[in-house]
């Protein structure tokens, strides 16, 4: 098709939007002094973190009884959500779905476009304003860069717009991550979150886990982080001149027995091989950033052990029975964040209290 | 395996019924006075399809609050439905989805045979039966020409049959289709149906949507319709017959412009190149048939642009934005319409009241 | 990976309990004297099946009415539910999914292993306790011998079990088809259980149903077996062993028109060429032990006519009408007898009392 001049000024507005620093676009993307679509780990500042986990932990007070589970239930039973991952994703996903079901939202899937319409030549955005049509509210992960915040963008443009929230894209953002890896933070430290220090460790180049984990612990007070990494995945520059921007200390290393005696919390993270180009993991020995059981006297009584799973071998299944490692805990904060946040941007956060 | 005498008998015993002409067909999917299973445009009259119109927007009406649409979510919450969509159609599946959950109805989903006990031999129609063993409803796209209402036929010889609700099947019918573009036009016009100019534009050949619409406005009074397509796409003959049998005045003309002043709704279509035999779709100049943003000035202020929807490049995106570009919401009149005909064909129509 | 001392210890423990005999692991799955993992037909005896029966009897006549299902549907509207389906079965997923719904438990679901993260590396043992943590029961089905009870067992060893039942795996167990089959015998037979005749017909050697149910006959008084099998496939040696070992009586013959008068039940199964290893199923005449619309007047007047479906010409399709043809009711009695069971796991069984 011919680019008509109309046409053309709907990409250019787009582009040169997406061109201005995060800072101006975030507005676009609220409403009401509140996150209208959730986009960005730099969305959350420490006082809506603090609000979001202190929700997050009254609606698990509040659900732990057949009649609290019910209430929770009715807050948002008139909502339908739209769930909607194109990229493979089933924790994600799960955790969403259920996060959903906590509230009474009504859910639609979408987990595959080969049966969409996509395949007879509609444009990708009038198919997810398509969906739109049907419901309040679309959780979605998309393999295109840029692609969730677009909709949402168009979304806003149009008469009838819902919240996008961003479930993780291509090697974009994933914010409600970020959001969970600090609630488990919040809550292993029991809600004193400054003056820490925390172990990131493995693939640090390629994961986007920590970098959205480092951006939100500029929200606290005298963070030190150790980056422990082969040296050819070590943490990117992007990272490291934002921190010395902020004058957050951190400290890189590939020594990962001398920082577990230091550490507060070790976020542990696979080998993300599906990013090689050209096999560069082969040649790299992983098993120096392995936690193994003979770990577990090395490290601090309080110390945590987090991972965003999947798992491989970085850490040693005999240690799950450790009250320390939480990342089985961790998943499970997904879940209940993600609720809350869901609850926060529908405006029920305030009528949750614990039972 | 040998037919035996009787099996024999159950396949005649349809393929007579199916020979028969369609008006006395209905009979045996109504029931108690009200259609029971949905196949057909033809079993929807002007008087019903106000009715349905007025419960849909009734319903719209009463979800408008929290309380309403729990409201309405009380009403079917003791339903099950299953969709059965062995071929492709999101949109379509999405809009009865939602339709069943604003009732409250508890839905499962088959969206793909592949997994299915088809593989291990069972008859399509023993696989039906089995789906409708667990639920109160079924909603159905299949491919297979007459399968849903030899489904529907079936079931209604068992003592326990369900409703069948054609979803769209091959080149038959889409009953529902038919039933929002219809409602579209209603609320477009505010009720005032009669004495309207109607412009169809396109693939009239080969698009389905145009020729269920045909039908169902020999419902109204003093229609007259416009036909505009190139020379290798017009309307089939058997629909103008249809229309000079019941008196129904139409024009054909392959110059799109000539009547954009003229009518009262231009129904848009894309080209429907996935039935082309030997690309005969290449061999024709389709951009005529497009609306762009400079015809908006040559409509009339009250003219609505609608279109089933997915487009390619039959209505340039900037026209979006103009309040007379109604198929975005031609797409949720879909999920109202349907909503309203479940409730109808469950008798529960009588219970929605504007809140 | 090198296996650690750690890591092989969870598997021999694994491997030693597995080695023990089933009566011995039984206790291990139950809680509070109830079944909380249900993996195998022998945790059912007799008075739990009429427990289970009444339940499922109850249940049905409460949900006659709209109040008594959204009463039913109170009952577990706090719960969460996994369907983790990674081998296809349409039929029982169905069953297994609206029984769920008639207790009001949400649903989430798994149908294909493709899009989780066991892609990604990660040991299904992960998988299943990432899919866990988001619920409060998993249904499962896996093609791995042994996998669900070893999740079971995984789980009841984490400080967050969830029970697990068993949708049938690979050529395990699969106890709630017992379940459903016994139910029906029950219905059939209005509760009087002892001193019938049951004909088991088709491929008995590989046929799963056949094998779980003469189990579970052993919980009834003087129950005669009829094994009508061509010579190929006769039910294997170790069944027949229990059968002696508990003094029941059973007679192997190939000439179904000889027990036709004889029997009370009669429990059809199609050939299970999908498990050939060389086509011998092409050399096996199974017509003789089809049942025809001729034998139904060799059939006694009370006598019921089973199949665990899909059928392919095993039972001619003019059967299907016959009173005495119950294998329609027994696919429904499924979802009953298991909504029947999930309520008795969950502790809610003694709040379904008769509409």
């Amino acid at each position: 098709m011919k680019r008509t001049p109309e046409m053309t000024s709907v990409s250019s507005d787009w582009e040169s939007f997406h061109a201005t620093d995060i800072s101006e676009r975030l507005p676009f993307f609220a409403k009401d002094g509140r996150i209208y679509d959730c986009l960005f780990a730099q969305q959350f500042d420490r006082a809506l973190l603090t609000h979001l986990f202190e929700t997050a932990d009254a609606l698990r007070g509040l659900t732990a009884t057949k009649e609290g589970m019910d209430y929770a239930g009715s807050l948002l039973s008139h909502a339908r959500a739209m769930l909607y991952f194109v990229q493979p994703s089933t924790r994600t996903f799960l955790s969403f779905l259920n996060a959903c079901h906590i509230l009474g939202i009504r859910t639609s899937e979408i987990r595959d476009t080969s049966t969409s319409s996509e395949v007879k030549g509609e444009s990708p955005e009038d198919t997810v304003r398509t969906f739109s049509s049907y419901v309040d509210m679309i959780i979605m992960r998309h393999p295109t860069p840029g692609f969730v915040e677009k909709t949402a963008w168009l979304m806003n443009r149009t008469n009838r717009p819902v919240p996008i929230i961003n479930g993780g894209s291509g090697k974009d953002q994933h914010p409600t991550q970020a959001l969970l890896d600090t609630y488990t933070l919040y809550r292993s430290f029991k809600g004193n979150m400054d003056n820490r220090k925390i172990a990131m460790v493995g693939d640090l180049k390629r994961g986007r886990t920590v970098r959205s984990l480092t951006y939100l612990m500029r929200n606290y007070r005298n963070i030190t982080l150790y980056f422990v990494s082969p040296k050819q995945f070590r943490m990117e520059p992007d990272i490291l001149d934002f921190l010395k921007r902020h004058d957050m200390p951190f400290i890189e290393t590939e020594d990962f027995r001398s920082v577990m005696g230091e550490a507060d919390a070790i976020y542990m993270t696979r080998i993300q091989d599906e990013h090689d180009k050209a096999g560069e993991s082969r040649a790299v020995d992983y098993s120096p950033f392995h936690f193994r059981a003979e770990h577990l006297k090395l490290i601090g009584k309080n110390c945590v052990i987090m991972h965003p799973l999947p798992r491989r071998h970085e850490i040693e299944v005999t240690v799950d029975d450790d009250p320390r490692a939480v990342f089985w805990r961790q998943e499970r904060n997904g879940m209940w964040a993600r609720a809350a946040l869901i609850s926060y941007i529908f405006g029920v956060d305030g009528k949750i209290r614990k039972g």
